[in-house]
């Protein structure tokens, strides 16, 4: 069933780039931006993420008027009380989603219904970048990318079914998961290799800065994500994190070991076993 | 002075990449490809990254006559024996370089004069890829790019400028350094995040191969590197690349520290420094 109006709160990357996607190929007419700051959602406008704008200050109530899916894209440490106020205003039914990294402690925030008889359901789609910004927004953002939807078992299977159709409808294949599941695996998929990019950034002396390559700029890459954004993810799942950390460690000095043991079989053997998991990949 | 005449021993990514550039922006006239597999030079010739091709089993001492510099492409652990056997046929004063990504045990190996008066001179230009083969060189690859020239106490300053000049030629910005210095300070940029990018990608659960996204690809992407190749560039540099794989640890688990602890504030500086530090790469 195709959707005539969506809400989107936060329209920076991600928001933007749904904002383009779902008035692009998915055919939604109306794209209210929702946000703090004016400027920044007048220059959504200007990019074409959204054709109606509310701030945070304005009237919600009439912003929200005909909305049936609000998209909240701020940082995961805002989400639950930013949905529990707008549902306040929102028309009763409305369903919220996120597109928050982390997914239990908000499902589980949001599990039931909130006010005026609106429901959450939790989504994540596995797009991004180290660039933030609706500048950087793209319709393509999602095109053959998964986005994951995490119902819990108060889930109602026609919001599933809805949500799933709108990420579709954006170019997204959907992956149906638990959210306790989703952060596991996100720690050891995102989360962790965050964390590795960022240790990798912080270890790199100053008197080699100038001798880096584009090996070394690869793998730090995700440092120069926001701070802010990842200290919130980092914090909300520090348990499957910290684990995740700790299997990688493992097997950073097993592949130590056997380069300083000389072991030249066994090295081959592990190089050869990862480059065949890392080509399953693709680019 | 402008060369006229380069061996190329290896014509893969790199080798072909050096004979595209020379050709192109170097001006160099002729362009030998010496290899053991004649199908694969002569695909070197196909491309246009050589203009003579020489197999290791023909008459070397014809297809070396004239030629000012021979830069050996091969993996690490093969350079030192090729370099001693090309010598023997080589013309009485030729200059040998090589593009290895190690140089300390090259160097301490080829110190001095080699057969002919020839001599060694060890070279490495920051480019490369998780990509192989000279279907992949491109006359571009040294643009900007860094290219170390590392000198020993024997070294002669003209066959230094000469080879410097000749990195310029091709695009790249020249670096001198020790041998040790070089491996120590590559151990750090490259060998260590090397390692990094394999144990994360040994480290992905099977269960978890469809949910990673271009985070985890850009984390990654070195571990689809030639296993055979890194294999001889860490024994060979195991030293350097054990205590670097020990401080990058030291970083993570400071890291996994500040986030299992739920250190916030500390951990907005850490990701915030690293960040910096990133920002500062470039793309």
């Amino acid at each position: 069933m195709q959707m005539k109006s969506v809400a989107i709160v936060g329209v920076g990357l991600i928001g933007g780039s749904i904002g383009l996607a779902a008035r692009g190929r998915g055919g939604v007419e109306r794209i209210v931006g929702i946000g703090r700051s004016r400027k920044r959602l007048e220059r959504a406008v200007e990019v074409g993420a959204v054709t109606d704008i509310v701030c945070l200050s304005d009237d919600l109530q009439a912003g929200l008027a005909d909305v049936e899916l609000v998209v909240v894209c701020t940082p995961v440490g805002l989400i639950v009380e930013q949905i529990r106020q707008l549902a306040e205003c929102a028309q009763p039914g409305t369903l919220f989603t996120d597109g928050g990294s982390t997914k239990a402690s908000i499902a589980k925030a949001l599990d039931g219904p909130l006010a005026n008889d609106c429901r959450f359901l939790g989504s994540h789609p596995l797009a991004g970048s180290e660039k933030t910004g609706v500048t950087h927004a793209r319709a393509d953002l999602f095109e053959d990318r998964v986005a994951m939807i995490t119902p819990t078992k108060n889930s109602r299977e026609e919001d599933v079914e809805r949500l799933a159709t709108f990420w579709n409808s954006l170019g997204a294949k959907v992956v149906r998961i638990t959210p306790e599941e989703h952060d596991r695996a996100m720690a050891s998929t995102s989360h962790m290799p965050h964390a590795v990019a960022v240790a990798l950034a912080a270890s790199l002396p100053d008197e080699f800065v100038k001798l880096t390559g584009t090996g070394f700029g690869d793998t730090s890459r995700l440092a120069a994500g926001d701070p802010d954004m990842w200290q919130q993810i980092f914090l909300d799942n520090r348990k499957h994190v910290g684990d995740s950390i700790r299997r990688f460690s493992e097997q950073l000095q097993q592949l130590a070991d056997l380069i300083e043991d000389a072991d030249a079989d066994a090295l081959d053997r592990y190089l050869t076993q990862a480059k065949k998991r890392r080509d399953a990949l693709g680019s």
